[in-house]
């Protein structure tokens, strides 16, 4: 009984070392999601911007057609992103690339698959005024906006030291700063940074050890596990041309450097298993394929199904607390509303 | 001193008297939104059923395109409708009609402009299919749901007896729930009704007044003020083939009887203030417009100014409380669900 107990003891310490090793392995290059909303450079996050910045998030009259809004293809209840492959925006055009979620996208170095937005206020202007997405123009828009006494105050109690508010600008930042309320803390990976052992179960301990041990952390890391650097798609092998469209350039679009050719912003993969299809083409349609695909063409390994069967369970332990949103009440037309075009 | 208080007393007495009769009046043609959720025929409305419905009423995979849903074109936030004039459908195409409101949708005679659907239930399983709208088949949204082992779970809920819950009925049936919930209690013109002579403003009671004497309440009464019959658009005078397109028959569509040329179900008036643009056509972007256009076409009469701003102040008081609706976390797709097309 002795020995039995001393070598049960011994098992239980061995795993909690093991546990403790790969926490502080993975502590090395993560970090967990906030459970707060996180500070915004030059845009302070007031209750004020947050309920002007939801209504807008909301209104579809921000669009052209007064039809799409910022949650259509950011659907905040389906991990911020749309069912995909890429986006329905104005007269029925789809875009080239999917669209990334709005969740966490605060954490991001920038914003768009290309990082061409250094920020959220900056990336909000781009898909209102695209002719393929939303088909607004700055003045009409503000022109709906202005029309709408609700909205003013709005606006008023959102930037209460200016003089005319409702600008182009400040539309941005209180999209900027809804935005960043949509974080999703305490996942089954976040609790386990924190110390819980079993918020992760045997399946996904082995996939985050295989995910930092195989390379896949060396670009995927940090607060959002990816949004944080640039790498090719490809570094080592081009995926098929279904899956990295050639004539997409990415961040070369963007910098015009030639070591940018087909280089894109690392995905974060927060809440992945929510989100499929995956990449930027969004045309695969499973994670696991999207976990064998990164092996061959990032690190030039063919994973073995249950190495993929691995590291698809630990992308799972990513999903987060999902924001709970009460769908705002938006502010009635009256007759100075410009007619949707 | 004592003839002015004496004098103060009647004009009160006077003016008590004038709601009372008012009040009264209106009693006898309208009636109040419940304050709670009405019983459904043939489908007890349950939390499991709403929490369902919810879902589905969000969630755009419901669609051909998996890009829109029911609340693109009944947007909770916006009285529930859209922004008109008609919605935009599948392949950006557009219907004849504009989207009928769904609040308070549940007191209706029938739905639809021409009343071809006998409740909420038969009602949803039109726009899911028609392939100008969501542009769905049964069999597909079946797939899409049963794909989804979290949608399984909540049908099963939902309708607990049952060996195979996920049936096109029974999705009709969860909406039919969830859409019954979507009541506006509480109006102006319901706590006037109610006993407070204090919820009309003097405009809105005289418009009320001129409201029922001019006629509109012969075919507008009810708890839904309107909803409960069928009238011809023009009774006395067609509107302009702008405001009343001259292919679109109404309900001479569904009965294939002469006397129903150009017959329409009277629309229901609650929270119209929110609701722009006006009739079946959405080509009428002010209430007041829309005033005058009925004083003309309906009662033959050539309201003055004065009185489409009564008339106008009054549908004013017919704007609830309207629903307060957290956004649902859908269900993420799985490796079965079928792709967008």
């Amino acid at each position: 009984m002795k020995r039995l107990a001393v070598a049960a003891a011994a098992i239980l310490c061995a795993q909690i070392a093991s546990a403790d090793d790969l926490r502080n392995d993975a502590l090395a290059v993560f970090k967990p999601i906030p459970s707060t909303v996180p500070e915004v450079r030059g845009n302070p996050v007031t209750p004020e911007k947050i309920t002007l910045g939801r209504k807008l998030f909301f209104d579809p009259r921000l669009s052209g057609s007064q039809a799409l809004s910022c949650n259509s293809c950011h659907d905040v209840g389906a991990g911020g992103s749309d069912a995909g492959p890429t986006s329905v925006g104005h007269g029925w055009q789809r875009g080239p690339r999917r669209a990334p979620t709005v969740f966490n996208s605060v954490f991001n170095i920038a914003q768009f698959w290309d990082g061409r937005a250094a920020d959220l206020a900056a990336q909000a202007k781009g898909p209102l005024q695209n002719p393929i997405e939303m088909n607004a123009t700055a003045d009409v828009l503000l022109a709906v906006l202005k029309s709408m006494p609700e909205y003013v105050a709005d606006f008023q109690r959102a930037f209460p030291k200016v003089a005319d508010p409702v600008t182009f600008d400040n539309v941005a930042k209180a999209l900027e700063a809804f935005e960043a309320t949509l974080i999703t803390p305490a996942s089954p990976f976040d609790q386990f940074l924190a110390g819980d052992d079993n918020a992760l179960t045997v399946t996904q301990k082995s996939g985050l050890r295989l995910f930092m041990d195989k390379g896949c952390s060396a670009c995927h890391n940090g607060v959002n596990i990816g949004g944080d650097g640039y790498f090719p798609f490809g570094v080592i092998e081009k995926p098929g041309a279904d899956v990295l469209p050639r004539d997409d350039h990415g961040r070369f679009m963007v910098t015009k450097t030639a070591s940018d050719d087909y280089v894109f912003r690392v995905a974060p993969l927060r809440n992945v298993a929510l989100r499929a299809p995956y990449f930027h083409s969004g045309q695969v349609w499973s994670l696991e394929q999207a976990v064998a695909v990164m092996g061959v063409a990032q690190l030039g390994t063919e994973l073995t199904p249950q190495e993929v069967k691995d590291v698809t369970a630990f992308l799972g332990s990513l999903t987060g607390e999902q924001p709970r949103i009460e769908y705002p009440l938006l502010p009635p037309r009256t007759k100075e509303t410009p007619i949707p075009h």
